[in-house]
């Protein structure tokens, strides 16, 4: 892991900004910089002499204590107190610091702002990353493969999930990426809706996004598949998804923009007269966080750069009707992009 | 539910303080007011008019359109902007809203901190809101009953956790109430420590640590179970750990502050000198988040209240040795207190 190659690039930025360190709170922050535990509670604070310290409560001290090196723990009962001892002038993630500990903050100390820092970093992922995420990703459809042989007419969206998940753990999963999505029928209109007992029925459409956590690191698919037949026009609309998908996955590349690419989607869709039903971005980056940039949407300038991570993921959702969405997540490559995802995209008709 | 009610708190508030509205982001706060579906991105915003708008983006519109009545629905790609339409002198989460959202909103509008108002608030549970704890706590006994029948040597700690999640959703939680804790051997010291591959041997401890969420609200219970003999000295830490639980239970009740009650529990592990293994506070509230307030640990000097719904669960970890923890939820009522968990503590060798 090259965690110390990562505090560098922050030393960087310290030296540059004449800080004497940086506090970092997010979770998913510290895990990238330091590789310690993502559930505990903690600030980390990196000096500007390259120490790194880690402030925690008594409750997590033994157990990150147990997994980093290099690294002074301090157990204590007032995270920002401790910080005030380590230095004055202070890079802070003003993106993800509540307006509370800001003000405690900020009682004695200078605080700069250094925005999305960290994230920016973390767009840009290595080798080892790009390992976690395949493993993850994997693990994501040898679950959905295995669930696919047991659905059934008259299982509930809640049983489909629990299946999913058990699949998961069972191989190798240490949590899921999010909650995962299990909608069937009409309420596949909704595109980050939660499952519930509903029952499956004929015909119907079930939408399953999900995602695996494997060391740390997320993974995220989505398929639209069918219980009996579905009727012609939820098909016609079923190709016209997934063109849109795999047009925009052939055009991933170093240098196009986000909204280039969410265009090319949507440009497709309007073909079929359905953009207006595509109600959110195309994509969005997938690492540490399952939604990370960079993002795939109509505001997003930026260019995409080899070692990107992100989904590919249109959808269609007519009030009434049903939803279909088909999410692939790839890699950005110096020649286009890799496909992480080998799920089949063929309608499937259980 | 008890919507219109909590509103109505809401509303002595804004107008004690001269406020035109109360913006809150917090999705637990918005579904305690509301009724609103806790994993979208959304505002809410109360007027002092009584006029309720929900600002959110196009893809979690129609879930919430379809989730809520009576309230403005908005959809949007700034969310600020839209707050700003709708007052001007605004109460705000400070201990939720992130300082970069503040500092958006601070543009053009006067921010009244209203700190944990609504989280007080939902200190006090209703009769609606402890069945819905009540019906979590009993899928989560039902699932750890279950499982207890499949726990062998030679099993993953991330296998237990498959099995239990997998029955939790089967009984009917829509998810967990937080990342299922399985620690088995030494590894039983760290209080939030995560599941892994590691494998189960003989004469092990195993703490379970878990918790449904049904309909919106959470359960949390613990049992440290042993495969085979476990020695002599995790015997008498077990009896010592059950005796401090039990104890604590018997004097919760209304008046007793959560200082109290914790050092309860700490007198009777001093008797047995595991007190300095003892590394965390006694207790929580439990509802919509499965940490939230009254705490019970040696700082809070608050008082308990009927309607309170906490957890009583004293630990010890003994660094190489192993740990022990037993977690019950109990509602505090007008002359003590009623376990909501029923699940036995006898210690169960498997």
């Amino acid at each position: 892991m090259n965690y110390k190659e990562r505090q560098r690039r922050l030393l960087r930025l310290i030296e540059e900004k004449e800080m004497d360190g940086i506090v970092v709170i997010s979770n998913e922050n510290i895990f990238y910089l330091t590789g310690a535990p993502l559930n505990c509670d903690k600030f980390l604070y990196l000096s500007s002499n390259g120490n790194l310290y880690i402030i925690t409560n008594e409750l997590n001290y033994q157990e990150i204590k147990d997994s980093v090196e290099d690294i002074n723990v301090i157990k204590t009962e007032n995270f920002v107190e401790e910080i005030k001892k380590l230095g004055k002038r202070i890079g802070f993630e003003n993106k993800k610091i509540s307006f509370y500990t800001y003000e405690e903050l900020k009682k004695d100390l200078e605080l700069i702002p250094i925005n999305g820092y960290i994230e920016e970093m973390r767009e840009v992922k290595d080798e080892y990353e790009i390992k976690q995420i395949e493993n993850s990703q994997k693990i994501t459809e040898k679950s959905l493969e295995e669930c696919l042989k047991e659905i059934k007419i008259g299982m509930s969206e809640l049983e489909i999930v629990a299946k999913i998940e058990y699949f998961m753990r069972i191989y190798g999963a240490e949590s899921y990426a999010f909650d995962s999505i299990v909608l069937s029928g009409i309420r596949c209109i909704y595109p980050h809706g939660r499952p519930t007992k509903k029952i499956i029925e004929k015909n119907e459409g079930i939408i399953i996004d999900i995602g695996a956590r494997y060391n740390g690191y997320c993974s995220d698919m989505t398929r639209t598949i069918f219980i009996g037949e579905p009727n012609k026009n939820i098909i016609d609309i079923y190709y016209a998804v997934k063109y849109a998908q795999e047009e925009a996955i052939k055009n991933a590349k170093p240098g196009i923009t986000g909204k280039e690419l969410n265009e090319i989607a949507i440009n497709i869709l309007k073909e079929y007269k359905l953009e207006k039903y595509f109600n959110h971005g195309l994509g969005h980056g997938v690492g540490i966080n399952v939604h990370e940039g960079p993002f795939i949407n109509r505001k997003q300038e930026k260019k995409l750069k080899c070692g990107n991570v992100i989904t590919i993921e249109p959808g269609v959702y007519i009030p009434k009707i049903g939803g279909i969405r088909i999410e692939d997540i790839i890699l950005i490559t110096e020649n286009g992009n890799k496909n992480l995802t080998s799920f089949e995209k063929t309608l499937i008709m259980l």
